[in-house]
C-alpha cells in the first residue's frame, strides 16, 4: 500500500497498464574480432525491430492517450537514426570488442550521464528518452519478452509518469478504470478532468513504490484517501469491493436527487450548473440535472490537433451544446490558453512565469483573427439556445471594452450577412485576478454577469502556484484574504444588480457551501461529478443562516478559524459518510 | 542609432567591450590522406590554444563580471574535452578527408542543428555554447586575431547577451561606463542594480542591430531615451557631450539639495531612505543624505559564493551598515531568494512559475537553521545602531508568528550567552502579496511597521510578470486596483498607529509622489540615485493637497485617468528638464 495524493474520487480495481520503462543487469561480454560483423548484424536487427515496435506502439497509443504522446515516439525514432548515438555504439564495439548490448548500454550511460551533468530538468528528460529507446533496443538484443500493449477489450488502470490535458481528452472512460501517475498535482488540469470524467486518480507516488508497477499487476486505487494498492491481499480486495458497492449505492441514492429541486431547507433555490470541457461531458451534466453549463472551457476544442478550429467546426459544437441544454444557460468562456495550456500549432514565448504571462484574453486581444472567429461561432450558435459569452483573465475596463468592440464587430458582420444570432446575448467576465476584484464595481457596470474563478484568484491572492508541490500546502482557499475578496466581488456585482456565480473548484467543494450562503451566492458551477453531492448539502442547509455565518467568518483572523466556523455549518457529505461506513 | 529600452538613466560614451561571438565564412578545403597526421596535429594544437585562452578569459572575467560567468567557461572547456563532439570532428576528417577547420565547422553545424531541432530555449542555449567554443577553435585553426580582452585600465561599455544579478555585484563601476544587453527587462534586478549603481543601461536591442557590436566600437548609451548609437557621427557625439555636461550640472545642482531638509512647500517632512544591496552602495546613500536604509536586500550577501555566509560574516556587514548610518534607521530584509534569484549552492526545485513558488520567507521558515543564523547576526548588529528587521512575502498571521517565534528563540539564545542586542528592535513586514493587503489590519496589530513592495504587489494584483517582455505593457502600477490596495494597506497600518513606508520601484518614481501625498505616506525608500530627484519634487509639493488628490484618484476608472490626475500634480523633474534643454 502506497500513500499518494487522491486527485479524483472513487475506487478503481483492475490490471495495470504501464507506459513501460526498463532496467537491465547483464554481464559485460567481449567478442572476438571475427564476430564483429555478426554483432553489427544483431545491432541493425535490433534497431529495425525497435523501430517497428515504436511505430506500432505509436499507433496503439494514439487511441489510448492521444496524439501528444506520439511526438515522444517520433523523438524516440529519431534517436535510433541519430548518427552521434550510433557512432558511439559502433565505436565501442569496434575499438573495445564489446558485444552489441554492452556497447548500447555503455553508450546510454555515457549520454545519460552527460545530460545529467547539465543539471537541468529538461536535459534530464532528454536523457530519459535516450534511456528509454536504448532500453528498448537492449530488450531486442537480449531477446526479452514483448511488453504488454494496452489491452483493447479489457479495462485497465493506466499508470504513467505524467499525463497531459490533451492525453486526457482522448482517454476512453469505458476502458480506463483509473489513473496513477508518479508526478502531477491535485489541482492540475489533468486532475480536474479526471474528476470531471469520474475516473479515480491517485498521483504523486514517485519514489514511494518499493518495486515499479508492472503491466498486469492488480491495482486498487482509492481516489478519496489517495491510496494505491499493488497486488493487495484478498481481505483488502474484499474490503474495497464492499466499499465500491456502498459507493454504488450512494451514487444511486444521489441519482435520486437529480429530479429534486435544488433548494435549501428554508426554500431558497440554487442553480447548480456544470463545468464542461467537451460535448462528451454534457451527457453526464444532463443526467445529473445540471441547471445549465456555467463554464464551457473551449480551449479543449483547440487542443490535440494541428491547426485552429474553423468557425463552422466551432459553431457545430457550440450549437450542439446549446440545443442539448434546451434553453438552459450555457456560458461559453472564450479561449483560455497559455499558462499551463499550450497548443502545438501556436508558438507562445518561453516564459519564466507562464501563469503571470501571455494567456487567455491577452492572447485573444492580440490575435483578433482567432478571437473574432470564435466570437462569430458563439454568436451564430446563440440562435439555438441560451448562450452567454464569458471573457477570461480580465484585469481592466480597457480590456473588457476592447473585447466588446470585437464582439460588436462580429455582430455587425453577421447582421450584414443576414446570419441569425441572439442580439441580446449576455456577456460576462471571469473574476480571477485581484485587480478585477478591486475594481469589481467598475466592471459590474459594463457586464451582465461575473463568474468567480477561484482557482486562479486564490493563486494570485496568495502568490502560490497551485500546481507546484513545494508550495501546494500554502494554496489555501479558506484564507481570510480570499473571503474578503469574494465579498468585494459579490458587493460589486450586487450594487449594479448583476448576476454572480462561482465556477472555480471551490464551487464543488462541500466545505465552501456555507461561504456561498454567507455571501448570498446561489449560482454555482462545478464538475459534473460534484453536482448531486452539492445538491444533497444544499437541501440540508439554511439560507437564512447566511448573515450569521458571514458575521462569524468576517471576524476570522486565519484559515484555521474560517474552517472552525465552516465546520459548524457544513452538512454531512454523503460520500464521506459512505466511506466511513465502508472501511 | 538603435532604439532599445532605457533601463538605467544617464549617458555613457566609450569603447565597447563585447562578450565575444563569432561568424565565419571560408571555403571547404579537402586534404590529402598524407596530410591527415598534420591536420590532426593542427586540431590538437587548436584545442590546446583554445583551452589556454578560455582559462585566461575566465581569469580576466572573474574580476569584470563575476564568478557566475566562469561557469560558462567551465562548460566551454568541457566541450573541448567532450569525446562525442571530438569524435565527430575526427570522423569527418578521417572519412571525408576534410581539413580540420572544415570538420570543426561541420560538426558545430550538426550539433547546433540537432539541438535547434528540439525547439527549446534551453537547448538552443546549449547549442550556442557549442557554437561559441567551436568558433574559438576555428579562430585558432584559421589563425584569426585575438579578440580584445576587457581593458584593465581603460573604461568601457559592457555589451552582453544577458547579465545576472551576481555578475552585477562584481561590476566595477569605475571601469564600466554603461551596459548594453540584447535581452533583459526594465524591471529586472539587473536593471534595478544598474540604476542603484548609477550605470546607464540600455537593453532589448536583440535583432535591432544591422551588424553586431564589435569590441572597440564607439558607443553612446542614452539610458533615458533608451537609445544606443554605434560609431555615431561627430555631431551626435557633440550633442551628447553637451547633454552630459548638462547632466553633470544638474547632478551638481541636485547635490546641493543633499543638505536641504526633505519637506514639502507647506512644511511636511518626508523620510527619503535608500534601498541598498551592498555596503558599496552605502557610500552614495550617505552622500545623498538618505534618511536611512529603508531596504537592505541581504540576498546579495548570499550570492556569488559557494556556501552560506556564516553568522560572523553577516554580523560584520550588518554592523558596518548600522554604524555607518549613525543611528539612522536601517531596515534589514531577511533573505529573499527564489523567484528570479538563485544561489549556486542551494538547490531549489525546478518550478513552472517561480514567482508563485518557493521563495523568501517560505524558504526561511523551512530552513530554520539558515533563518536563525541570519536573525542572530542581525540581532547582534542591532546593538550598534538603529536596526530593524523586515520579513518578505508574508501572506498570513501564521507565517508572521512563526517567523517571530524563531526571532524570539534567537533572542533567548543570545541572552543566554550574554551577547548584547537591542531588545526592543522593531519588526516589520513587506506588504507585497494581495493576501497581506486584504488582512492588513490584522497584520498591523502584530508588527511595528509595514513596507509596501510595489514591484511584486503590482505583479500579483495584475497577474503580470514584470520581467516578461510579452506582457510588460500590462504591468501598470497606476492601475486603479493598485491604488485601492495601497489605500487599504495604509488604512490597516494607520488604524493601529503603525509606521508605513514604500520600498518598491514606485517610491523613486516622481510620477507617483502625488499618490504618496494623497495617501499621507511620507516615508519612501528608493534607489540611491533617485533620492535627490525625489527630494527636489517633494520640496515643490504641497502636502495639504493630499485629500483633494485622493478624492480625484479614488474616482478614476482606469490608469489613463489616474495619470491624467497625477500629471496635474507632478512637479517638474529636473532630469527631464535637463534632457529637454540638452537635445
Amino acid at each position: 500500500m502506497v500513500e499518494g495524493i487522491g486527485a479524483s474520487s472513487g475506487i478503481a480495481m483492475g490490471k495495470a497498464f504501464v507506459i513501460p520503462t526498463w532496467e537491465w543487469d547483464f554481464p559485460e561480454k567481449l567478442i572476438d574480432v571475427t564476430d564483429l560483423a555478426y554483432e553489427f548484424e544483431r545491432l541493425y536487427d535490433g534497431i529495425r525491430h525497435s523501430k517497428v515496435e515504436i511505430e506500432q506502439i505509436k499507433q496503439d497509443f494514439v487511441s489510448v492517450i492521444g496524439e501528444d504522446q506520439t511526438q515522444i515516439f517520433d523523438a524516440h525514432l529519431a534517436i535510433l537514426d541519430d548518427p552521434i548515438f550510433m557512432n558511439e555504439v559502433q565505436g565501442i564495439m569496434q575499438r573495445q570488442y564489446k558485444a552489441a548490448e554492452v556497447a548500447v548500454k555503455e553508450a546510454i550511460e555515457k549520454f545519460v550521464n552527460m545530460f545529467d551533468l547539465l543539471d537541468d530538468t529538461y536535459m534530464k528528460e532528454r536523457a530519459l528518452d535516450i534511456k528509454d529507446v536504448g532500453n528498448r533496443l537492449l530488450k531486442h538484443l537480449l531477446g526479452a519478452l514483448e511488453e504488454t500493449l494496452p489491452p483493447k477489450d479489457e479495462p485497465y488502470v493506466l499508470v504513467a509518469k505524467e499525463l497531459s490535458p490533451s492525453q486526457m481528452v482522448h482517454l476512453d472512460v469505458n476502458h480506463a478504470l483509473g489513473l496513477v501517475t508518479m508526478l502531477g498535482g491535485k489541482t492540475s488540469h489533468v486532475a480536474i478532468m479526471a474528476r470531471a470524467m469520474g475516473v479515480p486518480y491517485v498521483l504523486g507516488v514517485e519514489g514511494k513504490l518499493p518495486v515499479p508497477i508492472q503491466s498486469g499487476d492488480f491495482l486498487i486505487i482509492d481516489g478519496d484517501a489517495g491510496l494505491l494498492y499493488v497486488n493487495p491481499p484478498k481481505d483488502v480486495i474484499d474490503r474495497y469491493k464492499k466499499l465500491r458497492e456502498n459507493w454504488k449505492a450512494m451514487h444511486e441514492q444521489l441519482q435520486q436527487l437529480a429530479h429534486v429541486a435544488a433548494e435549501t431547507e428554508d426554500g431558497k433555490p440554487f442553480q447548480l450548473a456544470a463545468n464542461i470541457s467537451s460535448v462528451k461531458e454534457l451527457e453526464q451534466a444532463i443526467r445529473n440535472a445540471a441547471s445549465g453549463v456555467g463554464l464551457f472551457r473551449t480551449e479543449f476544442l483547440y487542443m490535440d490537433r494541428h491547426n485552429f478550429p474553423q468557425e463552422e467546426e466551432q459553431f457545430a459544437v457550440y450549437k450542439e451544446v446549446a440545443e442539448r441544454m434546451e434553453g438552459k444557460r450555457v456560458v461559453i468562456r472564450t479561449l483560455d490558453i497559455g499558462g499551463d495550456k499550450h497548443l502545438d500549432y501556436l508558438e507562445l514565448p518561453e516564459e519564466e512565469n507562464p501563469s503571470l504571462g501571455y494567456r487567455a484574453i491577452r492572447i485573444s486581444l492580440d490575435r483578433i483573427d482567432l478571437f473574432k472567429t470564435q466570437l462569430r461561432a458563439i454568436l451564430r450558435a446563440s440562435h439555438y439556445g441560451n448562450i452567454q459569452i464569458m471573457y477570461p483573465m480580465i484585469s481592466s475596463l480597457d480590456e473588457l471594452r476592447r473585447a466588446n468592440e470585437i464582439l460588436a464587430e462580429a455582430k455587425r458582420e453577421l447582421a450584414a450577412d443576414g446570419i441569425p444570432f441572439r442580439e441580446k446575448l449576455e456577456v460576462g467576465i471571469m473574476i480571477e485576478l485581484p485587480a478585477a476584484v478591486m475594481i469589481a464595481e467598475l466592471l459590474a457596470q459594463e457586464v451582465d454577469f461575473f463568474s468567480i474563478g477561484t482557482n486562479d484568484l486564490v493563486q494570485y491572492i496568495l502568490a502560490v502556484d497551485r500546481m507546484n508541490e513545494t508550495v501546494a500546502h500554502l494554496y489555501d482557499p479558506f484564507h481570510p484574504a480570499v473571503l474578503r475578496m469574494l465579498r468585494m466581488t459579490v458587493e460589486g456585482a450586487r450594487r449594479y444588480g448583476k448576476h454572480i456565480s462561482v465556477c472555480g473548484e471551490l464551487a464543488g467543494d462541500i466545505r465552501a457551501l456555507p461561504i456561498w450562503i454567507a455571501l448570498g451566492v446561489t449560482e454555482l458551477s462545478m464538475s459534473v461529478q460534484s453536482i448531486l453531492r452539492v445538491k444533497n448539502s444544499v437541501l440540508q442547509s439554511r439560507y437564512n443562516d447566511g448573515d450569521h455565518i458571514w458575521s462569524e467568518l468576517s471576524r476570522c483572523p486565519s484559515s484555521q478559524h474560517v474552517m472552525d466556523v465552516l465546520n459548524r455549518y457544513i452538512q454531512v457529505d454523503l460520500a464521506e459518510e459512505t466511506r466511513a461506513a465502508g472501511l
